[in-house]
C-alpha cells in the first residue's frame, strides 16, 4: 500500500516579515510516496530530481528525519516504511525546497499510518526535518507549505503560527535565476544589529501589511510590502536585483517585490493574475539583461497547503 | 457662541508597538472651549489645571499651535477666536496630555467654524500642535485621542494611520505614579540600535498582537503584548516598575502590562473590567510598597475618540 503527498513551495519572509512570515504557492512543489514494507525500519528507496545532491541516509535527509521523528513520536520506529522522494523544484532557490520535502514526508507517512493527526500536530516533525537542511528549528517555510495561506510565525520555538486573512485575487510571481545561494551564507552576511529607527519603520510595515490583509486594503499592502533591513544586505548576492525589482514595480497591479526567503528567487505580490504575468516577463527580461537565465512560476496564494494526491 | 470639545488620554506604544501604536482611553482627558470674539486673531484667554506650567503664548502652547495651524489652512488667521484650556489630566504622565490638548483645540475650532472637515483631515493640525511639546511630528497619541480605538501608525510623516479591530470587552487600567518623566529624557536614554534577534521577535509580537485583535484571540493578544526592547531600558525610570508589573500579571484576566508612552504611568490590558479593577489595586499597592503615591484610571477602549460635549 502506498500514499503520495504533495507539498508546495513557499516564500519565506514575504519581503516584509523577516523570519516571521511565509506564503504558500500552488506550484512548484515536491512529492513524497510512503509505502509499507515487510522489512522493518524506515528507508529511502528512491530520490529523483536532485541531481545526485541528496543523501538517502535517513539522518542526513530532511524528509527522512521528519518521517523518522514522527514515527518515533508514534512509537512506530520499527515499522517497515519506504520513502520515495521526487524533487520537483530547484535547490537553494529560496523557495523552501527542503521544507517542502519534510512536509510531504510527514503528510504521506501520517496518512499511510492513518494517525488522524492534524496538520498543526504534524508541524513539529516537519520542522525537525527542515532543521537538518537549515541548521535551525524554524517554521517560516514549513508552516505555509503544510497549512497553506500567508502565515505569521509569532514564535518558532512554540510553533505559535497563525494563518492570516487573505484578500481575494492576490497573485504571486516568482522568478528563479539560475544562480545558487545557500541559506547559511545568506544569513552569515547579515549585520547583527539594526538601528532603532529601522526597527520602528520595519515593524510598522509588518503591522501595515497584516492590517492590509485583514481589511483587504490593497494599497496599504502595497505601501507596507517592503524590506529596508534585510533586502539591501542581500541584494548584491542576486545579479541585477534592483533592475529586476524596478521591472516588476513598473508593471500595473504589482504591490511589492522583494527577495524570496534568502534568495536568489525574487517574487512580486500582485493584485491579480494578469499583473503577475506581466511582471514575470519583465523580471525575466531584466535578469536576461544581466546574462542570467531564469524560470517563472505563477501562482495564486495556495490556501490549502500540502495535500494527499 | 462657544463650543466645548473633549479629547481623551491615550496610551502610546501600547507596550508592543514602540512609536507605531496608540490606544484611546475614555478618561481622563482635556477640554478646550473655543469662542468667537470681535477682537481679531487667536488668543488663549484661560488655562486651568496646569499649575502654572503652560504658556498662554499661542506659539508655545500645543492647543494654540494646533488651532492656529488649522486657521491658517482655512485662510482664517485673522478670525477672532478665544480658547479656554481645561487640563484635566496629569502632565508628563505618559498619557498623552499634550496630544489631548492639541486634539481638543482643533476639534473645537473646526466645529465652531463649521468647517465640515473630517477627523482624518484634522489629524495633521493636531500633530503640528503636539510637535511643540514633544519636538517631533508624530501621531501615536494624537491619532488615538482624535479618532479613538487602537491605532496603528504605519507612517507618521504621511499620517498613514489605521484603526484596528478591537474584540469586545477589553478593558484598560492605567496607574499613574506621582513622579515625572519628560518624553525627551525618556527618549534620550534609548540605545540607538537593537539586535537583529530582538527586531525579529519584537516585530513578531507586533504581528501577533494585531492578528489577536482581528481574530479576537485573547490568548494571542496576551502572548504578544510585550516589549523586550524599550521597556527594559526605561524600567529604571519608574520606581518599583517590575513589582508593579508582577502585581498586575498575577491578577486573573490581565493580558499584559507595560509602560504607557514614555512613562511613568503603567498600564495593563485586561480581558474585562473586573480584571482591570483588581489589577489597578494590586498595582497601586505595589507602588505604595515603594513609597510612591499613585492614581488609578479605569477605562474600556474608547472607540469614539474626541467629541463635542
Amino acid at each position: 500500500m502506498g500514499i503520495k503527498a504533495f507539498a508546495p513551495a513557499s516564500i519565506g519572509n514575504v519581503g516584509v516579515g523577516f523570519d516571521i512570515m511565509g506564503l504558500c504557492l500552488e506550484r512548484p512543489g515536491d512529492e513524497v510516496i510512503a509505502r509499507t514494507s515487510e522489512t522493518p525500519g524506515l528507508r529511502i528507496t528512491k530520490i529523483t530530481g536532485h541531481g545526485g545532491r541528496l543523501s538517502s541516509d535517513i539522518d542526513k535527509n530532511t524528509a527522512g528525519v521528519a518521517a523518522r521523528s514522527l514515527l518515533e513520536h508514534l512509537g512506530e520506529s520499527g515499522r517497515g516504511i519506504e520513502l520515495e522522494i521526487h524533487k520537483k523544484m530547484p535547490f537553494g532557490s529560496g523557495l523552501g525546497s527542503s521544507a517542502a520535502s519534510a512536509v510531504a514526508a510527514v503528510v504521506a507517512v501520517s496518512e499511510l499510518l492513518r494517525t488522524g493527526l492534524s496538520k498543526r500536530e504534524l508541524l513539529h516533525f516537519a520542522c525537525l526535518g527542515e532543521q537538518v537542511a537549515s541548521g535551525s528549528y524554524h517554521a517560516d517555510n514549513v508552516a505555509p507549505s503544510l497549512i497553506g495561506g500567508i502565515v505569521l510565525i509569532r514564535d518558532s520555538a512554540t510553533l505559535d503560527v497563525h494563518r492570516l486573512h487573505v484578500p481575494k485575487g492576490l497573485y504571486v510571481v516568482v522568478v528563479y535565476p539560475k544562480v545558487e545561494i545557500l541559506t547559511k551564507e545568506a544569513r552569515a552576511i547579515l549585520k547583527p544589529d539594526v538601528t532603532l529607527k529601522q526597527y520602528v519603520s520595519q515593524s510598522a510595515n509588518v503591522g501595515g501589511f497584516i492590517v492590509g490583509l485583514y481589511n483587504s486594503d490593497i494599497a496599504l499592502i502595497g505601501r507596507s510590502l517592503r524590506d529596508d533591513i534585510i533586502e539591501p544586505q542581500r541584494a548584491a548576492l542576486i545579479p541585477g536585483f534592483y533592475d529586476v525589482k524596478s521591472a516588476a514595480l513598473s508593471c500595473e497591479g504589482v504591490l511589492g517585490c522583494s527577495i524570496s526567503g534568502s534568495g536568489p528567487s525574487v517574487f512580486a505580490l500582485c493584485a491579480n493574475s494578469l499583473a503577475a504575468e506581466s511582471a514575470g516577463l519583465a523580471m525575466q527580461q531584466a535578469f536576461a539583461g544581466h546574462k542570467v537565465e531564469s524560470d517563472i512560476f505563477l501562482s495564486p496564494i495556495n490556501q490549502e497547503g500540502a495535500t494527499i494526491c
